[in-house]
């Protein structure tokens, strides 16, 4: 039977001071990094994005998903012990859970794995005035909604839910390989009925995904070395 | 008689630059910050809380209870005087009171020894409208709100008030062993009447319960080991 | 003939690395903090407050009072040469002036010496809509507020008016010895039709009274030794 | 031909440690901004205020002002080869445009030399409401506003315009010698229509006018010498 | 066949500490910064700016386009490798892509290359009642908005798409040489229909442009030397 799954997207941000350090030191504390991710990944779902070039407030974005909360709070226990988090704050957090939805039978209780070149993640807010209407008027409303998505057949969606878990009500994540299509759609969706009933839905994360090595040689443009080597 | 009691929500982060120090240092200041808990727990009720792979925020949580504000002042005097708060920021804290509900016979003036997994805990403040309101009104207006939450047995509440204390009016803390059925009720109450009412429900805490010596071994991914061993 | 005095809220935050520092260090730093404050206090009045353990964003509160902005100013100045000063920020900052009440003969042109136990300050600003009801609707209303406000004789009130000079329009400051029924005095208060006016009535801050040598010696948890002693 | 005029107030904040530095080191410091600001003044205006004690964000105001833009670009590429901007941050800055009034004939485009002993600044912005009236209305209601300020002589006002340079609509800065006539003044206006159109009009900051040196010696308490005597 | 670009503006700050370094040591810090911007130059457009003495929170702007994002992250995993980039941080960016107008012939698929002295950017945002609007009311709305800009003709315009990509709908960026010229224009529009429907237009940034070496100059009021030299 599918179960739901805990999903926790992790931004962060290196301090710039970081950089001063000389490059073994650097690339012994990627490498610790990158043993915690390695580790996790043998047993659950793990996707790292690079977020240089894109936002000046996060570099690095790890996706983690797991049937159990415990999982992920001792994953990033392990992340505490590397030398690369002894430099790194973590600008954005979002906790939510998978959930089958009211309005669509394509919803799934597993984020997906990996599969296009850039993912689009937003903290979305209802208003209030959402919640008031009644059922039957949501779902027509959503109906629009999932149809103008469906024009744009290049975007996938995985939306998961942070109700009283998190500051937000949705985690909501668009992938694919043309952000001029993604781009094209939200501005299109503006113009829909559910749109009046968003009251938050920033801030926007333009992530470019990549191995977990690459998303780290990013931070200081310095590709890994073997440790030892 | 039962008396009210101060409540204290107190959030801890540590400085990336303290993982930066040694081993045996690490573990002294833990040491202490220990030893401060203890001694207030032996007279009072002291609840800690990792918030390591939930926030990005904040690391540890401390909740203490006392019928005289002093002594929760007293407490955290002594805490700073630990090593670890030579290191941490308190970027949260919440002080309220225990109060007689006007709504619910189920409240009390001593918040709930631990007892569940996991605690949700968020400010809380109401729109003014809601006060606008005249008694009955709310009243009815309340029941709906806790006919719903009976729907969901495994989860508990405890409602602490901070009018004129703090920035909020209320401190939520909710308690259970599954966070999914406490998603599922978060969302269910976004439909009743009373959520319209909601003016602030941010930030909301994922809160893990573990011992403070857990939850200090959880900032570093060092298990602490006994002073001078 | 009585005068319009200023008054300065000033709210300090030590940093952490300051507890870092060897004790005599810290004690030096504190012992020219105090002098500059006895200076103060020999011609004007000065209270002091201790917020560790109440606030996370803030340890202790200073407040002034002089009929010429100059001496504030002044003294500020010789806060400045102290030790202490070169570890701490000011995170909060109000300046107002006395001025008498439109609706009340029991307003001063002095705040008060300090008599009860606890302090609780926030600066308050009301919605424009406020200031377009006429002067007899806005005087009934007040009214209400007062009698509520007599309702609780153990809680006393100072307002001071910060039209221009500052961020608020007034900063609010309630002293009791009992918090408990301070708080239930601002639920009540949330009722009356005064209390839709408001726009902002936050940060609040839960201040405890005790003297500057009492509260420097909060900040690090070590009793204060006479310099050169 | 009278031209319009840039006109600059950049707000400086000292970090505390740089109160640790050395008397000499604080010296020099001092002395390279105050010659920058010596060079600027002989061609152009330029004032200073200390807001030690008055606010907790920002230590020291300089207002400069030119006729070309670069020139105030240059003064402050100067400004960052002394000493002191190696310790400084700039919390809030604002950059605006002299220009004649809609409203008034005593408008000037040059903003006053310094006459007084208190500044009041605040950067302004009209709701889109205020927009929306036809050009009779908005005359008729800023009739009615510069008729209250007339009441309060003692009081005088230099409005700057930012519109698409900055993040404000108007930099609002009043001159007095009295700041409880132009607190009264301030309260006054909030009764009049043309205050419900105001959307922001804060941080409002106090400024005391002084020399550059005396500005620069209130930032650690410490007069200034001469370079090398 | 004209194709999309993504157009990234990249703020920098530089830490006051880096002032602290000797000559040579910034010096080779610009250097690498300089070399990097040299590299990207070649093959697509850059554009520099020094937001010294315009605005407090950001010192420089790089303007970047490419056809594939993939590009823009590299160039800013390059910068990361500069001495100048352990220094600095990234307090604004905003990325965005060039699509034709709905409502102007006159729109571009590339951004213009520099021409102008002073460029002003703002991140954009419309309010949802906008959407809701239909088609032609829209257009119509449009229309007396770009009639207005018409009458501006030493302003020209750039506005580029943001919807999914960044917090912001539209990054907007116009360019004159005469700031007194642009100030008006806006002040004009504030009066239009369309202004009626902005929800979001700050931070406003005046930017002068200029080489990458004098907006690197302006850092530290330090002129460039060659490498070696």
């Amino acid at each position: 039977m599918p179960v739901r799954h805990f999903v926790k997207y992790t931004f962060l941000q290196v301090d710039p001071a970081w950089r001063r350090l000389d490059d073994d030191q650097r690339n012994a504390d990627k490498q610790e990094f990158m043993a915690a991710c390695d580790d996790f990944a043998e047993g659950h779902l793990l996707r790292s994005f690079s977020l240089v070039g894109t936002r000046g407030d996060a570099d690095l974005l790890l996706m983690t998903q797991a049937q159990n909360l415990d999982r992920i709070h001792e994953f990033h226990v392990v992340l505490t012990q590397s030398g690369l988090m002894k430099w790194c704050r973590i600008p954005y957090s979002y906790l939510a859970m998978t959930k089958p939805s009211e309005y669509s039978e394509e919803s799934r209780l597993e984020v997906r794995p990996g599969h296009s070149k850039y993912l689009f993640v937003y903290p979305f807010v209802k208003t209030r005035a959402w919640y008031a209407l009644d059922g039957d008027e949501r779902w027509r409303i959503m109906q629009e909604h999932i149809k103008v998505g469906r024009e744009f057949p290049s975007v996938d969606l995985d939306t998961s839910y942070s109700f009283g878990l998190d500051d937000q009500e949705f985690v909501v994540a668009f992938e694919t390989d043309n952000p001029g299509d993604f781009l094209d759609l939200v501005q299109r969706l503006r113009t829909t009925e559910s749109s009046s009933f968003t009251l938050r839905d920033t801030p926007t994360f333009t992530c470019i995904a990549c191995s977990v090595e690459r998303a780290l040689g990013a931070l200081d443009g310095a590709a890994m070395t073997l440790a030892g080597s």
